[in-house]
């Protein structure tokens, strides 16, 4: 286009977002422009507002704008239950699909030696003296089943069996409404060396 | 959710993007916290900075930063053909496909009496004022083939032809790599009945 360069700015800093490419930049700022500036200033408040004041809650990692998040601080959550997840979006979505009333904490990544992250970088030792100082009746380890999520299961369930807390982990499997014929061959092998009697 | 209020206000307040629902937004609120605050600074500093100060064009109503756009203010563009064009974003579609050296002018919707838009609501006075102190020698209607589009159309060439300038319409029919089979019956029939003889 070369014409307008605060146009092409605005287009250009929306691209940061993920997922959206030229053409969904374009049409989001003009869709603003013409349609919604006062959408667009609410989002330019909130998005500095959040991106200052939100840290991580300093028990479970996870994205806060308090010293403790939400779960952390509700006295109501069963604090004998720690699921541990890779990502804020996945306490999300286990909140969201499940009934879930324990802790939860958050690693932020997961072991990965060949990007040089290791468990200190996700709070390992921190949740070593954790299972410690107050060990939990189980944990209930969530990574994702990728080969580095795996190796972040393995070295969890060492370290809480070490200190005898009970480690289960959730089940991988064909996921229900999928179709076996369209399931991918790991996961078919998974659930079948998983399966369980009834 | 229900858990961070923050969170929660950038994930609702990015669902102004046009197409983002709330599993995007949550995505991408999660991006930026979790990858590019940088990025979510910069963004919010140009979104209010955009809305702010990005305007109209006094000559050609389309969208700037300045009192005239960029292609107004350029002297080499030809001032003796006008595209009249229903958006922004059509401005930009054309910028990028042609070779057009001309002049815009963005109405900024399109003739809808349901709606109540009507000519004054688009500019069209100013339009009318324009071609008669300044009739450039052709005007290129490129609206939107739609029923409000042709009936915006229709009344800018009875504007046009009072003050005998030549109009044109940019051409309307089956899209170049485009499927005579999987075409929608009206284009087609468009396309036939504006065949022109070779």
């Amino acid at each position: 286009m070369g014409s307008e360069p605060l146009l092409e700015q605005l287009i250009e800093a929306l691209r940061c977002l993920p997922g959206v490419g030229p053409k969904s930049a374009q049409r989001m700022a003009l869709h603003l422009l013409e349609r919604d500036r006062e959408g667009g200033r609410q989002l330019s408040a909130t998005l500095v507002a959040a991106m200052e004041r939100i840290g991580r809650c300093k028990l479970c990692r996870n994205l806060t704008e308090q010293e403790l998040c939400r779960i952390c601080a509700n006295e109501q959550r069963d604090a004998s239950l720690l699921c541990v997840v890779e990502s804020p979006g996945d306490v999300l979505a286990i909140e969201q699909a499940t009934g879930y009333r324990g802790r939860y904490f958050v690693l932020m990544g997961r072991l990965s030696p060949l990007d040089g992250i290791g468990p200190a970088d996700l709070g390992l030792d921190e949740l070593a003296q954790r299972l410690e100082s107050a060990p939990p009746r189980e944990i209930i380890i969530a990574t994702n089943p990728t080969v580095e999520g795996e190796a972040t299961a393995y070295y969890l369930q060492r370290m809480a069996q070490k200190q005898g807390v009970t480690v289960s982990r959730i089940a991988h499997g064909v996921p229900l409404g999928g179709e076996l014929e369209f399931t991918d061959q790991s996961t078919i092998a998974h659930a079948f060396s998983s399966r369980q009697v009834v």
